[in-house]
């Protein structure tokens, strides 16, 4: 009887996704249907190179601590699927492995291209006929997969945006002179990161003045134009800007376009430098960069509750969807209402989701392209509240040591 | 009779400065020898150009709100005092107006340029039997003053370079492939900061695997060397290196400009960035530099109970020696034991501090200049112990509303 599961971990780390990996755990470690748990090392080439952990004696306090853990637990990998057409000898070697350990569940939690491995190898089981249900869980900072509401690691990611911003503002009021701050947010195509910087704002704090998404045009001209009106009102500005903000005929405002990786995304290095040294050039004021790099996809030390627990139920929904004998869904989030802040879970056909985007909405952007509106505050503001405190052992948070490989052979 | 009080802030943010500034208004408040209690905005500027805001009825409530936000709360100013025979209509100004405002005791929190004015304004007021105590209070994340045993808003920077150190390691691990990061931390001519990078390990997380200071004369040859060394023996490694590293001959490694972007244009940029490409050349590994920026300054998130008690006990400290008739005299802290940790007060001759500088004694670098010893570790250790709760609301650190410029007229 195949009655175990394997679950496994993909894409870029966030603060959220060992939540949900805490949370396929806990609801498989506890369902009378499933028998052992296994973790696959590195995403699914844990499963074609044999390397695997159980889970399966895991209990609730051990799991917290795991959930609690930033980054990825089992590891990640950036391996793409090929199509069986491609390389049947593959999608034989994974699915033997699914049946030589008795496997009725596969689990990936991941992004974009993650979802993309669910498809074909749910589709794969199907056109086959193997009794295994292949399910997905979302998580990306970046926002961006298409019909759930939002995606777990994006409020995380969010809430440390808008703390970090605000506290870089507060370092930016101090001194009697003008001056511009430019912070560089993740988000390569789609600048919902970037919008959250909107919630650092208070009553007495504007920052950040201006906001650019790479879902608008960038004019450099404009872009000056709009500093040099607000160092007309304000001593020190701050602007938030995406690492993916690009001219109108897609040429990136960051200087290095030239390499790509195995995806074919161009590697992005370096937009809000460019621009402070646009503004030194052309305006001649105090400017500084600051690039909030892996920071915002790692600190967990500052986490939204919300998004935790959101990203813990993800991972529990897949569990007991597939216990249904559902196969190729993903979980996802639906909102019922902004306030009170109200959602529920179900499943989506993740061949509707993979390798697809979902950009900002117009309505979330001002006229001018060069602030967010109050929809996205209404949208954003739930996903960040309430902090999941961490544990801290002789000053330094004290997250579950680094996994170590290790191979069991079944 | 002149007993009342201003005090000043300068020099860099901190996130601990503003509860030195607590702690002086709440021991000035509270004594009934102190009359008014007033805070000179944008430091020594504000009592030139008569500009103040009045602490003597903020509660302990108000001051602990005060206490928990970074930055400084009345502003900075980067002002060098100049000595009296070079503009003594400036000294007569100051002290015109601490006579008309019947000030008795002037408290000055900064660093060493701000310890330069004390040394001044000190001498100027007992050559000239001015009736008025002028008393200095240590902050600087640089740790660099001497005789005192550190100096608060160290211990929260240090905090927070150690658990984002120990957080961007986690990000690391995650793929099964070879890499460096590098992580640039603030210290131009003293490495104190990024030895507390070394509480980031854990007995799973080597990393910092190699941290560099610039105690120590940088070569670019041994670096190569070290890292090649340490992928050998790791997957994936972490260096952090001081902004201020420079070679033999005292040249910045930030200062190199061989590398420039695709317009030509030489790249400022840091020595983290600089390290990056010359990994990138020379071993050809996937390579990252992290440049902590002002976030090590300014998060207050993620402060050190510790630090953030001494700087609240030094500003009281300052307060309680000046009614004892001192002057000239900036409040210390000596270390009786580390562990465990137990600290006194005392007060040191300002003139034996300011314009000098602490650097990392050898005694805390490795024989080979890319690592720091247990004593260092056991230094560090108890300067980041606790946390200090920080408030949130609607799921973003809430501090006191930003100081809009208020000018009382005396």
């Amino acid at each position: 009887m195949n009655n175990n599961l394997i679950v496994a971990q993909s894409g870029g780390p966030t603060a959220a996704i060992n939540s949900s990996l805490a949370g396929v755990c806990s609801a498989a470690v506890k369902s009378p249907q499933i028998g052992q748990v296994y973790g696959s090392v590195h995403g699914i080439q844990g499963v074609i190179k044999d390397q695997f952990i159980e889970f399966t004696d895991w209990d609730d306090t051990a799991l917290d601590r795991l959930a609690k853990t930033p980054a990825m637990y089992l590891g990640s990998c950036r391996f793409k699927l090929p199509e069986p057409s491609e390389d049947e000898e593959l999608y034989k070697t994974i699915f033997d492995r699914f049946e030589s350990m008795h496997i009725g569940y596969f689990i990936y939690i991941g992004g974009n291209d993650s979802m993309d491995t669910v498809v074909k190898l749910s589709a794969y089981a199907k056109a086959h006929n193997k009794q295994i249900s292949i399910a997905g869980v979302p998580k990306t900072i970046d926002n961006d997969l298409i019909i759930t509401d939002h995606t777990p690691g994006f409020g995380s990611a969010a809430k440390y945006v808008a703390n970090t911003v605000r506290e870089v503002a507060y370092d930016t009021y101090i001194y009697d002179t003008k001056s511009v701050t430019i912070i560089e947010i993740m988000g390569r195509d789609a600048g919902w990161l970037t919008t959250a910087s909107a919630l650092a704002r208070t009553k007495s704090s504007p920052a950040p003045h201006l906001i650019y998404l790479p879902e608008v045009a960038f004019s450099k001209d404009n872009f000056i134009e709009d500093v040099k009106k607000n160092l007309e009102r304000y001593k020190n500005i701050v602007v938030a800007v995406s690492e993916g903000i690009h001219d109108k005929s897609g040429n990136y405002i960051s200087a290095d376009t030239t390499y790509s990786d195995r995806f074919g995304h161009s590697q992005l290095s370096g937009a809000g430098r460019i621009l402070e040294n646009l503004v030194k050039d052309r305006l001649g004021v105090k400017v500084r960069s600051i690039e909030l790099n892996v920071l915002q996809r790692c600190a967990g030390h500052i986490v939204s509750k919300t998004d935790f627990t959101e990203a813990f139920a993800q991972g529990e929904y897949a569990v007991t969807h597939s216990l249904t004998g559902a196969s190729g869904f993903m979980s996802a989030i639906r909102r019922i209402s902004d306030s009170p802040y109200r959602t529920e879970l179900f499943a989506v056909d993740v061949a509707d989701v993979a390798n697809k985007a979902k950009p900002v909405p117009e309505s979330f952007i001002n006229e001018y392209g060069n602030n967010v509106t109050k929809s996205a505050v209404d949208y954003l503001t739930p996903l960040i509240q309430g902090e999941a405190a961490a544990d801290f052992e002789n000053g330094v948070v004290d997250y579950l040591p680094v996994l170590h490989l290790v191979h069991h052979r079944i």
